[in-house]
């Protein structure tokens, strides 16, 4: 067995944990002594010990002199535990291989400089691109304050999303459909337009075989135009949010506020998915998934306001010029305007095809 | 080596000419003795020699007692050459391999009775599927006697041909653009509608790193207002067939004659998908390749009358409700009446992902 090998154990144990650490980063970790596994760990949940820390407790007294593989750069900081790099030195560890190092500029590396200081050997960016995909979300956060948005569509393979009558339930199939819940449940957020509770009045929670974290629900509403007795008001399933426009009558707030939801009204009269982004990242959110509808998408879309995009296609053709489409609002006016997107992964699901997207 | 391996050999042989047979299928083949491959052939045009016909002379004396594979099974009809099933007794042959039998129903099982009645082994239905697969068009236009249809369509991931403005050079890339060149020498005929014609002038001609077959190329003109000066009218690189309704003047139908432009006059004042495939078909049209623009592709989809689709995603979004769409017309009102389709392959093609799919 090589690095990689251990490495590759460390980024599958911290992927385990996908969408159950927030605020916090999905970490793996696996400690190696005279080739034998003598230890592993993940992080599992905010305020819970570090990977390092169950890796370690899991080795016991063998620990000292021991390798230890882990996927992100042990802290050095005081936060809800005490610093990893700390509990490595005091264990005796004699060489540490980390992925990627610390994505908050200001601590980065310092870690890594106080284990050797100690005399620790440490190997640095070991497969470091698959531990920063897996937590990207993370690192995109931690660096600028913002929720890390998914745009998700779903249409036919001619691109549409409902008939010229708004029909629109199903275009994708079952599979899709659940696959949809696994990033509802990844995500601190989920997102519509109120027209979407208006047409739909979903639920917008998680529902996967065996449970799964709901996302705060938030709905884009100008006017509070969300019905009182809409599912995501009156049903207490997950906290809900209402951005709505500096206009709106605080008496009509009210109305919500004492139905457990909250309203924030944001300083413009129209909506701004700037400033939309900047709130719910004051507010904790690290990521959002943005379920539409089409004038939704346009408008993230306009404003260049997203980190992925998850597409659906389904094996089916709806046609008609006047039918629904994913991304509305105005649209550009040349392609040489489009934004350019890479490819990042194309699956087959059930009989859909799924496209995993980032902006250039 | 196994049966299999040599039928695959045959199965290559075959594709190596697909687009160069019409109305042909193609076939290939490949005469086994001792276990050393002693011929090998494939029928490259029409009214030349069959596949069987080029191993066999390939092989001269050695063919006797030799074994033949043969993706389609040996003809028992005169037609521009005399029936192969005759020349595989006379040579000799032992044992003949078939993949797929004869479409036609009239003359299915005939070359292979005919050789079983010689004293010939005749093993059937090897490799048949991909054997049907590589001969689609040919086998579904000899039973129907109507073109085999394909649409053809490119678009950004939300389903974006153009952008508000009608601008759409270009959105996928170099390499896919190439590759619709060999969709394009692959088929008989290139259709588009007149408003792509007034719009884009195109030539509409094949143009491969190594030259390539032009399709006859044909314009849905229900009133006769394709330019004179068109591209398609003076360039002469292929023949330019004009569907046109029956109201449309004879002096303005002569001005095209004059220059060499054939127009189709049908019986209706209206456009019908289904009158054109059938007076396409009868004028030896095998197979069909649409290229829109979206009321084309709506009117052919409307009608159900395509055999396979391929559509070319770019990784781009361009958003905008009232963008074009690779499919237009009226559409359908409700999902369930929805075309259903069978994706056949996914490649990605340069940066882009090319869909084959096939109504099921």
């Amino acid at each position: 067995m090589n690095d990689s090998f251990y490495m590759k154990l460390a980024l599958d144990l911290a992927r385990g944990t996908q969408g159950q650490t927030a605020p916090n980063p999905v970490v793996g970790a696996v400690l190696v002594k005279d080739g034998q596994i003598i230890g592993m760990g993940a992080h599992l949940r905010a305020g819970e010990p570090h990977a390092e820390v169950h890796a370690i407790q899991m080795a016991g007294d063998q620990a000292k002199d021991a390798t230890l593989y882990v996927t992100l750069e042990p802290c050095s900081h005081y936060g809800k535990t005490p610093p990893c790099s700390d509990l490595v030195i005091k264990t005796g560890i004699k060489k540490v291989v980390v992925a990627a190092t610390d994505p908050n500029p200001q601590v980065a590396g310092t870690g890594i400089e106080r284990m050797k200081k100690a005399g620790i050997e440490v190997v640095v960016s070991l497969l470091q691109e698959e531990a920063r995909e897996l937590n990207k979300i993370f690192f995109y956060n931690i660096q600028t304050g913002l929720p890390y948005v998914t745009l998700k569509s779903a249409t036919s393979l001619d691109g549409k999303t409902a008939t010229v009558t708004g029909e629109s339930k199903w275009i994708t199939g079952e599979e899709s459909r659940a696959d949809v819940h696994h990033f509802r449940h990844q995500h601190d957020g989920i997102l519509v337009g109120v027209n979407t509770v208006l047409k739909d009045n979903p639920s917008l929670t998680t529902r996967l075989a065996n449970g799964g974290k709901n996302p705060i629900r938030i709905i884009l509403d100008t006017h509070l135009r969300t019905p009182l007795d809409a599912t995501v008001v009156i049903d207490k399933e997950a906290p809900t949010w209402v951005v709505a426009g500096a206009d709106v009558d605080e008496a009509h707030v009210k109305e919500f506020s004492e139905r457990g939801v909250d309203v924030i009204k944001l300083e413009s009269q129209k909506i701004s998915i700037r400033e939309v982004l900047t709130v719910l990242g004051k507010r904790g959110i690290t990521s959002l998934f943005v379920e539409g509808g089409a004038e939704v998408h346009g408008s993230f879309l306009k404003e260049s306001a997203f980190q992925q995009i998850i597409t659906y296609i389904a094996p089916k053709l709806i046609g008609g010029k006047n039918a629904h489409v994913s991304f509305g609002g105005q649209g550009i006016e040349h392609i040489s305007e489009a934004v350019s997107l890479k490819i990042i992964q194309v699956d087959q699901i059930g009989s859909d095809i799924r496209i995993i997207a980032e902006p250039m």
